[in-house]
């Protein structure tokens, strides 16, 4: 089934273009070897060597780190000299969500270094006499990432600073106006990951997945330009999309067949239903 | 916090006791180095090496494969000379369910080789005003396996020849008298899998997870003496079962540990959310 080639596709990489980047004697990311190169002109940052790029271990803290990496690479993030703009949007260097970070850097470093980042989706949901129906958003043509792809209604990065729930409500505002006594209602159901190969980088995320029952009134209304429009589709026509097309934004297929083990949608003897569960958690 | 200890249970066995089982060029179980000794006994159908045990390739076919390692070992199986019994139950030596088997084995010798079984495990639910409840069964003293241990209300082992779907309405007919039409309700939420040494072996099991919402007036009633009593319990009551006791067969707290994943019933900003969902796939 092509279930399988949406999940192929986001473990797409090729580990021989990469070399670990170690801080405080832990593997955090992975960087390209001519970002590697670009690196070197930082000695007292970057420790390049031909097999990994190792923090400079005199950096002791993550105050310390995370002010050397952003004096070095802001000015080249800023110049457009790496795959990532500059975000301003702190995220923290960890393995797993609520770690100590090792350092704190800009969003759009994170897949330049292949740092593990973190995010949220919400499956908004509408349960009803027609069956399990869900929200689609069309992403603005004019966004930098995946423009006119189709989304979840509430999607986005996970930053340093915020909790999940916290991060989720900020979004659910944002992003489809839905008020915060409604998205207190998200149902947290697990997370999932992946790590490939994008246009800014290694993109090596984990996603927080959420599910809310929306009221059938209810429609979302995009405040921050992320979005041109929104579908409510029966479920069915999301699978189709997922199982037949690239229409969905390449990680936002991982959510959808999240939901659709969760929610019966997927065949325990299907041959293939083995290799989506485990196709929905990359290891280290 | 101690979910943590309880995946960890799921996951002990020691590498260095095993060589590996192969057939037809594939690694499918894992043998114990004195379970290697005495198959040894058996050049025509296993080719013991210090390093691997090899299925003669002159047994070119799952039926030949089938009738070779029966005979060689029913007769120690059913002399208590193995750590299983034999079982009268047929599993197909696969590494995903619903592969063409490489050969058909009784259930009994399967930890023995450290093969891959399936298995189906049902929650029980009831939803109501008093919030989320889970029926909980308590295991016959006299069972082989796990006496006494708390269970789930419908659970059990996955046979060849039989769809998941339709063991799992059989094993609710016999395990809680759950009548085909209620049965045929239960939603399948997804699978886990896990390898442990257990007294009879080495399981590498991948369980077909369940949930069932079933009346609030409806009570089990068991039928193949596996159970002693049934309990309906507020799910925080299991919850703290799991976190805090052993009472729990080793592998249904994983199965619960997944119902919470996504029934919101752990919190994303728990620095151990992330390790019990990695803790509830193992790969290869």
């Amino acid at each position: 089934m092509s279930f399988l080639d949406r999940i192929a596709l986001c473990r797409r990489w090729d580990p021989a273009a990469y070399r670990p980047f170690v801080i405080a004697g832990r593997r955090m990311g992975r960087v390209r070897h001519e970002v590697a190169r670009r690196l070197s002109d930082f000695p007292r940052v970057f420790e390049v060597g031909e097999d990994a790029v190792v923090l400079n271990p005199v950096l002791g803290d993550a105050d310390s780190r995370s002010r050397a990496v952003e004096e070095a690479l802001r000015p080249l993030a800023e110049a457009g000299e790496l795959g990532g703009r500059w975000r301003r949007e702190a995220y923290p260097v960890v393995q797993r969500w609520g770690e100590a970070p090792l350092m704190i850097i800009d969003r759009g470093l994170v897949p330049d270094l292949g740092l593990r980042a973190f995010g949220v989706h919400l499956n908004g949901l509408v349960e009803g006499p027609e069956g399990l129906q869900v929200w689609v958003a069309r992403r603005s043509k004019d966004r930098p990432s995946a423009p006119g792809k189709l989304d979840h209604i509430v999607a986005g990065g996970q930053p340093h600073g915020i909790g999940v729930r916290d991060n989720l409500a900020k979004e659910c505002a944002e992003e489809a106006s839905i008020p915060a006594e409604l998205a207190a209602r998200a149902v947290a159901v697990g997370a999932l990951s992946y790590r490939c190969e994008r246009p800014e980088g290694l993109r090596d995320d984990v996603l927080f997945c959420f599910d809310l029952t929306l009221p059938p009134e209810f429609v979302p209304n995009n405040t921050d330009g992320e979005v041109d429009e929104f579908f409510l589709w029966p479920v069915e026509r999301a699978i189709e999309a997922v199982r037949d097309t690239d229409d969905f934004k390449f990680n936002v297929n991982l959510v959808i067949l999240h939901l659709m083990l969760r929610r019966g949608l997927l065949n325990p003897d299907d041959p293939d239903y083995q290799a989506v569960v485990e196709g929905l958690w990359l290891g280290d």
